[in-house]
């Protein structure tokens, strides 16, 4: 009614991995709430779901909010019930945007003499790199286009796959080692 | 009067080097403001010096006030002028709150065979750091203590230099120096 006054937000984390911010995904959330029966005016528990459809590429921090799902109390205004879009660590990427990072570990050896780098994805066939002619340096990243995840407001264009390369020196040399590499190597 | 509105706040940057941060300085900022004549009531060009005590270890963001010191005009409350410190660029360091970070490039064969590193401070000395018996590893930070830029609350008390290492790789190899490098390097 007039100048009622509606409770505050309730927010909770809704936490999706990156394979469902890939693919898109349903979630269903069970709430328990207080609510007014009509015919005894007296307050019950009533359990409800809400359904949250995320969409392909949602960012972290995205809100969906459910109007008035909150408790019933006489004189209020039922608070809504809001919740937010959380990243689930994952095993191998980090998630910039559309964008996701990929760290390899690569010997220093395999660094300088060449390797060839498996790229793994989300969900089309692994990605191959040939380093066996290019030395791999610290720093330098290397983008696999189109590979990421779909922009949320295009969902038929993609992010990238951004690889950084984690040189493991060794943890230590022989001297004669040092002298061999000290000739090789460039001033 | 009451009732009269004051004009919103004018802020204006305020740059100062990290050398002026770390021993503070005394900043005269000069201002033209229209004033009000109090003999004739008119309008007419006043110049002013504002000064700024930037006290060591002020942080990038600090604001100094200086109230109702904006134009003057007939029924209106002068602006306040807001002065915002910021960091003027500098050639050797980045400020990180007290600390402040040094990037030296290394070549790959120093980095591996041992090499000293030369670390320049604000002030004191410069810092020697002993690398001939240690392998510099990518992405390692050596931190020198109390070289930074002093505790705004606690100038008695100061940040640390943070030293990172640019390792520079080969652009090429010859097939004879891989091979040499594949037998040198652990697996």
């Amino acid at each position: 009614g007039r100048g009622a006054k509606q409770d505050p937000a309730i927010t909770r984390d809704l936490y999706v991995s990156l394979e469902e911010v890939n693919t898109g995904v349903t979630k269903k959330m069970k709430i328990t709430r207080n609510v007014v029966c009509k015919e005894t005016r007296q307050m019950k528990k009533e359990e409800k779901i809400l359904t949250i459809q995320v969409k392909p590429g949602w960012k972290e921090g995205t809100k969906i909010t459910f109007e008035k799902e909150g408790d019933q109390s006489p004189g209020n205004i039922p608070a809504d019930i809001v919740f937010i879009i959380r990243d689930k660590p994952h095993q191998v990427f980090k998630r910039d945007g559309a964008n996701l990072s990929f760290t390899t570990k690569v010997t220093l050896r395999d660094a300088l003499c060449g390797t060839r780098i498996t790229v793994p994805t989300l969900d089309g066939p692994k990605v191959y790199l040939d380093y066996t002619k290019d030395i791999i340096k610290p720093q330098i990243v290397k983008r696999i286009p189109g590979r990421g995840l779909p922009y949320p407001k295009d969902p038929s264009r993609r992010g990238d796959i951004l690889v950084h390369f984690d040189i493991q020196f060794p943890a230590s040399l022989t001297d004669s080692a040092k002298e061999i590499l000290s000739e090789v190597l460039p001033l």
